[in-house]
């Protein structure tokens, strides 16, 4: 069961998703969106994948791997630029491997005598790692709030883009969460909220959120950020990430990159709050990040209906990448890291292995 | 009679103006909008403002001119950052006055014996002008053409942030209209169209104007502009200019700043392209120019329909302040202006005097 985001404001609807790749469906249509929360999604989605024979003979186990690897690929060819969807799926891959073939040898030519786990047990192994995927997302999003929150000043004023709260998490959220755990230390925060074009999550998702949370809020264009920084009083630039490479280099919803440009225009901090989730340790820098484009009609139609001529040719990136001399620190669940990010990066990856 | 830019580009309908009140109201509702059109369709205005007494006596022509002082004082109440509209209004109210009291002096204690001129004469005089106004419009517009077009290499690929064409000028266009000269000259040029949020003047009126005349053109979103300037091959960004201060500091529509923040940084030309009608030099910079300030529901409802909870807070500027120093030239019709903009712009406006 997850909420249809497509739909909020106006509605909340829930989706009960019953196979891998209707989970697949749901976050290429965004129905689900946020990286980690597309992470945790297709963990569930992994559990869905299992399928077709229970029984423990070679032959069955085979043919569930095979099961496992189909819905990985499909799970992971949803969405490209997100890191943490390949990086769940793989975890649960991995699990799904080791379980079924417990040597840790699937291929055939170097197996031991004997039959492997019955893939009877294998949805309630993964079903347990996803539960334990979703509860370490909650518990990353606890520990970048407190992070985060005491980079702010009291009171602050705070420009945010695309949504990264409880809704694009597990629950809480990266930047958004830092600005509730703000709040909830009892800093007055206001937060200006881009709407973020084209699928305008500000506007349906971030301020629905904080309005719930009873945190201040003000929707802006994107094109209205470096005005009211101009003005003075903005105080931080905070933004979640899609996928963050080796050196830094970060991938966020478009407009992000502008956003930090404006920041640094201003000499205003630009902090990116992520899990360490969403490092690729093998993306050495941006270039080497996938951006996804989507469909023209992203900008073209609203709510059904044409806002330009019918036709009209549009570009649509959906992802751009800020490079990492413009971040001012990455806020992840493990610590603060400052530049030179790669060093401070590779130092916490380490803790993982 | 003028088409209401409000309903393109899904119908095309034209509206007829009866008097100066429903001109203003037009202005402020938007249904012209782009600050040489509003000077202009302002000077139509006055010419509706003419009423009641139509002789020479010294009360029917004091009458006349009440009324014509209120007319003018209702329009460019309408809208205040552009100031091609106060200009054409004060244009055509020394005209009324100098006609209906050719001794130039609409003071009674000063008057000299015998009547005025006849106010019945005033309406075709006013009229006289407002085509002179209009069609000096088309003239500069088709001047800064030519002017801008040499700038652009061959090919090129331009970003262009909201209307600036035919719809928004008299005809022609000034920073549309040095794409459009370019064209005709033509260079290969393609348009990256800011779609230009919150009333998506790119995506309603630029794609549109663009298409009937057959140049190639994107549309993106204004988050977007950055990331297409750092893939490489923006060559410039072009601008039009609702008031331009005596140091060269430019109002313009919101998200104009940001983009010229981003150009700089990766060192790409940034141009207003604007008439000497839009140069205000009673104001010494951009603080001096007041930015318009608009409904939230300019970002909260599209098409009738809300995109934010209902009653979400939003601050809605309609213009921005680029400051002098991130601008590479301005384009006018007397000449190309390079900084410092203060000397060449009081040369230029010296012409005039």
């Amino acid at each position: 069961m997850m909420i249809d985001q497509r739909l909020l404001p106006e509605r909340e609807e829930w989706l009960r998703l019953e196979t891998a790749e209707a989970v697949a469906e749901a976050i290429r249509d965004m129905a689900v969106r946020g990286a980690p929360a597309i992470g945790a999604a297709a963990a569930y989605g992994m559990v869905l994948g299992v399928g077709g024979s229970a029984g423990a003979g070679w032959t069955e186990v085979d043919s569930q791997i095979q099961a496992m690897e189909a819905a990985a690929r499909s799970l992971k060819a949803a969405r490209p630029t997100a890191v943490n969807l390949a990086w769940a799926v793989d975890r649960q891959l991995r699990i799904a491997r080791t379980y079924l073939s417990p040597v840790g040898k699937p291929d055939a030519s170097v197996r031991p005598q004997g039959p492997g786990h019955a893939a009877s047990g294998l949805a309630a192994v993964l079903l347990a790692e996803a539960e334990r995927i979703a509860d370490e997302d909650v518990a990353a999003c606890r520990a970048m709030g407190q992070l985060g929150a005491a980079l702010l000043p009291d009171p602050c004023t705070v420009i945010h883009h695309c949504n990264t709260g409880a809704l694009a998490t597990v629950d809480y959220g990266t930047a958004l969460g830092v600005v509730r755990a703000a709040h909830e230390a009892g800093k007055r925060v206001h937060v200006l909220v881009d709407e973020t074009r084209p699928r305008l999550q500000g506007s349906r998702l971030t301020t629905w959120e904080l309005a719930r949370l009873g945190i201040p809020c003000s929707l802006i264009v994107d094109g209205a950020a470096a005005h009211f920084m101009a003005q003075g009083g903005v105080d931080a630039v905070l933004v979640g990430a899609d996928r963050i490479a080796a050196n830094g280099d970060t991938a966020n919803k478009i407009g992000t990159y502008g956003l930090a440009i404006a920041a640094r225009h201003h000499h205003i901090p630009f902090y990116v709050v992520a899990p360490t989730s969403t490092v690729d340790a093998l993306a050495p820098d941006g270039a080497a990040i996938p951006i996804e484009t989507r469909a023209a009609e992203e900008l073209t139609v609203i709510e059904g209906r044409w806002i330009a001529p019918l036709g009209a040719a549009a570009l649509n990136p959906a992802f751009d990448i800020t490079p990492a001399e413009l971040i001012t620190a990455i806020v992840t669940e493990r610590g603060v890291i400052r530049p030179p990010f790669g060093t401070g990066l590779s130092a916490i990856l380490d803790l993982t292995s």
